[in-house]
């Protein structure tokens, strides 16, 4: 049934593929992930774990905000990425799934993950806040193009709710500035998580068991990230 | 101008009181604690601060769940709480004020309660967020009473949305069960806490700087406050 399921779902975006053609290069790139886009229950329960651990990395950033305004400007960025959680898992029940023993498969992995990315000091876990929420929740969206019409529109409406990075901007951009070695230091940080964060995201990618996905096709999606997230660290003045 | 307000809402409060004395005996009490509610910026700032405070115990207790059952269960408790937290935020930029300036006279004793709450392991964090979340929700939502109409519904309105006790007491009682050791130990917990959060509650009240509140008025609030706590220390077969 996978197998059917999967060969189903190939052909149907080929079809989108021809249908989108006349649309701009990026287009084109999301197609190509979706193409790798597992069954809803797998993207679910792995989008939702994800978000929980960048819930929980905004969260401890909250809870050890130096100051009382930077712990009340950060509140709302924890206020979105549970929300989007909230989200996912509601969409795991609606269709009649288990939310946990979706999420049974991604938690040791992320969970090591945020561990791994948790970072020395608020900063750092700032940073990292920033990093995460932006380069996943822009995976998980390209991602779910590949998702059954109507789960993919309302997963998309999810993702793109936005994830607070102006708010996280704002708090990093006052500590460099008045602190141009605390820049370097974020600066090689934020180039070590992305590594890992993208071997997160590489590792929701379905790729069948009898065959080894075309990197070179995969290669345009992920500059893509890299472009996006060196973007973001430009609006810190860092280089990625 | 703070004296001649204080007068006057003392006053509207007695008129409040002859206007319900036939109601039931807790609607009394409550009236006690409304004539000692401070301005609303006050009131506010105070009762966002701490509820970020509950929040922070909440989002720990996510982060250090021994497993993901746990933490997906935990989750929608952050929720609750940060959404109670947005909502007073939002209370007082409605009326003007800046929410960070309203909360900076709270940061350092609720910061300094919450470290000293803080437990030393999961359970206990989880007894930590189920006794204070369900004090300090059941206080503030008496004592917005003595708030000006519109805004005592609305804040009642927040506080009475539940704090996810019912989520807390499911993962405490498998605790207990498997663990009566563990038992004895967070009832000694739980009672250690009752005091800090009292105390908490305590200094929220206002207290003309001229006079000292009857203690002997107030007696009954803080009997109903520990009778409600009893309960709810009964629900995880504890003795409060």
């Amino acid at each position: 049934v996978a197998s059917l399921f999967r060969r189903s779902r190939i052909h149907r975006d080929s079809a989108r593929s021809r249908a989108r053609s006349t649309r701009p290069a990026d287009q084109v790139v999301r197609i190509a992930l979706g193409e790798l886009t597992p069954d809803p229950r797998t993207f679910l329960g792995h989008a939702a774990y994800v978000q929980l651990a960048i819930f929980e990395t905004v969260a401890h950033a909250v809870a050890t905000a130096p100051h009382p305004r930077a712990k009340a400007a950060l509140s709302p960025v924890a206020t979105l990425s549970l929300a989007k959680y909230d989200g996912l898992v509601n969409e795991l029940r609606r269709a009649g799934h288990d939310p946990v023993d979706a999420m049974a498969g991604f938690t040791a992995d992320t969970d090591a993950f945020r561990h791994d990315v948790a970072g020395a000091d608020w900063y750092e876990s700032l940073v990292t806040s920033y990093v995460i929420a932006g380069l996943l929740d822009d995976f998980f969206l390209r991602l779910a193009d590949g998702l059954p019409d109507g789960l993919a529109e309302r997963v998309r409406a999810l993702l793109e709710a936005g994830s607070g990075g102006d708010v996280v901007v704002a708090q990093l951009l006052g500590g460099i500035q008045s602190d141009p070695r605390l820049g370097s230091r974020l600066a090689l940080w934020g180039r070590r998580l992305v590594g890992d964060t993208l071997l997160v995201a590489r590792s929701a990618l379905e790729v069948p068991a009898d065959t080894r996905p075309d990197e070179a096709r995969l290669e345009p999606v992920f500059t893509e990230l890299i472009a996006a997230h060196t973007r973001r660290m430009d609006a810190i003045g860092l280089t990625a």
